[in-house]
């Protein structure tokens, strides 16, 4: 799987190269970035990368964490070249509408690397786009150019890339983890990277307090058939001082149940306001439910919101699981 | 990383092979015996395996599962040669005291391939013993007989060494995660290992019953300093329906605190009667302290037995890890 021709005459000839992605840093949009950064300093490029939100805590170990700079300092006149890393959507980079029409409308060369399916609203943007949503990472994407372009991947460089990798791929556990991503892990490792520890920065860093939480949630699971349902309420969030971000794969930990298919974790934002989050295991197409509710998603991993008291949403759910043969 | 040329010979030459492994069959004992079994028959050898213990639930799974015999029907005279894999102490492979000492006193070649550190008083057993710790799984040395003998690593064989290797690495979080490990998983897929499937066969199989203790477990966990102390007593058991080996892994779900380096799980098995499993992060060296109890293991995973009530066995916990400046 090589690069297009065009990315790589582009990254050949110019000069200075802005890197954005998602407005929430995850551990591949974050991890592709820093390395892409890197490679392109072996070219003697300049390459920054900006941010809307400071990057979760379970990623401050990355080494190049340090570089990423805030989104609103941004000047894009600086820079010949955007790169859009791990997101194809331009109107995702920032809440900032000012900084998105400016990205938007950037007339130096444009280049897209990202894994994701191609949003609606994104075919628009004219640009190099090289999207391959068979990929389990964009990270394997930038693994592959540094072989086309002929980088060194540095042990900093191959942390960032497989951080990234057990991000997306759950530590090898979706269904995306195929012979090529391992085989890819196993060259970063020999490069310097270190599971184990990645392992623990990225999967084995709760606080106490999210872990009161998660008793919390576990405490409130029921078992109804194949489905599993959990709620987190205000005062639960308020009693162990968390947030929302802190319930980051506890839905994701019901799939632990072997007679569980559905798992659906309601979590109260506000009083009588529950962002719902839906998972399941093989055929099970929760976004379809999602979607009646106005949310949206994927097969196996959907949400939305809803206002109404809990007992009143979690009826208004199983109505719908039933209506389409899930439950 | 070869086999020794004498094992090989032997492999060669005999005819009838006598599989065997520790009483308690996890899934690098059983995966690797099935794997070698399935070699041996490719080179039109007869090849048997017998166990102490049926196999646990979540390796019923397995292509080959049903081949396992039970030890107490095992005619050790109709064999040339008896192979012990993923264990190099023939007393472990019975509660059967005549079991042993036939299979001690087998007169055939006798074959260690192991991955564990030599039991002291499995040196005198004199045999061909390929032994070797810095192996991440018995699997991996399965893995380069079939590169060796030239076996075909069909997707049944891939099957067992991929669930092996995952099983013995907390699918590659623990930090016998090397490359040479990704790597060979690499090949397995390629082979026809389905990592999803079989991660989900071997780690999300709860039952309701299961996840139930565990939720006891959790609501009962003590967070003092860097140490976290769990207790699961008989009544908990009772009440869900479960028993100890319910409680594969509990303790190692601690882990995820990111300030605790040391757990503990109390489980009481009889009345005021505990066996207790240690667990800890980085240079703590928890079997130090499970030896003084009279038990035992490696430095970040060791066990043992205590009569006494919780609170007091707690107590002499707590006492000798200050004692030993680890808490």
């Amino acid at each position: 799987m090589s690069p297009p021709k065009d990315l790589i005459d582009i990254f050949a000839e110019k000069e200075r190269f802005l890197i954005l992605s998602h407005l929430t840093p995850d551990g591949d949009a974050f991890g592709s970035s820093v390395a892409l950064k890197f490679l392109l300093e072996q070219f003697n490029k300049k390459a920054d990368i900006y941010s809307e939100l400071p990057l979760p805590a379970q990623y401050r170990f990355l080494p190049g964490a340090e570089y990423i700079k805030n989104i609103n300092s941004l000047s894009v006149e600086d820079f010949d070249v955007l790169v859009l890393v791990d997101c194809n959507n331009p109107s995702r980079v920032s809440y900032n509408g000012g900084i998105v029409e400016k990205v938007k409308k950037f007339s130096g060369s444009k280049v897209i690397i990202d894994h994701h399916i191609e949003d609606n609203d994104s075919i628009d943007f004219r640009c190099i786009k090289w999207i391959d949503p068979e990929k389990a990472a964009t990270a394997v994407m930038i693994y592959y150019l540094f072989r086309t372009m002929g980088g060194k991947i540095t042990p900093e460089i191959a942390t960032n890339l497989y951080t990234a990798i057990i991000v997306d791929t759950g530590n090898f556990q979706f269904d995306n983890t195929t012979d090529e991503v391992l085989f890819i892990a196993s060259e970063l490792v020999r490069a310097g990277a270190n599971p184990s520890y990645i392992y623990q920065q990225c999967f084995e860093s709760w606080s106490t307090e999210r872990f009161k939480l998660f008793v919390k949630m576990l405490n409130s699971v029921e078992i109804i058939s194949s489905l599993a349902v959990a709620c987190i309420n205000k005062d639960d969030f308020d009693e162990t001082s968390t947030a929302e971000h802190d319930t980051e794969r506890f839905v994701e930990f019901l799939r632990i149940l072997k007679n569980v298919n559905i798992s659906a974790l309601f979590r109260e934002i506000e009083k009588n306001s529950f962002k719902v989050s839906l998972r399941s295991k093989g055929d099970f197409d929760v976004s379809v439910v999602a979607r009646q509710f106005g949310g949206g998603g994927h097969k196996n991993a959907a949400g939305y919101r809803i206002t109404a008291s809990f007992e009143e949403a979690r009826r208004r759910l199983f109505e719908k699981l039933k209506d389409t043969g899930m439950l």
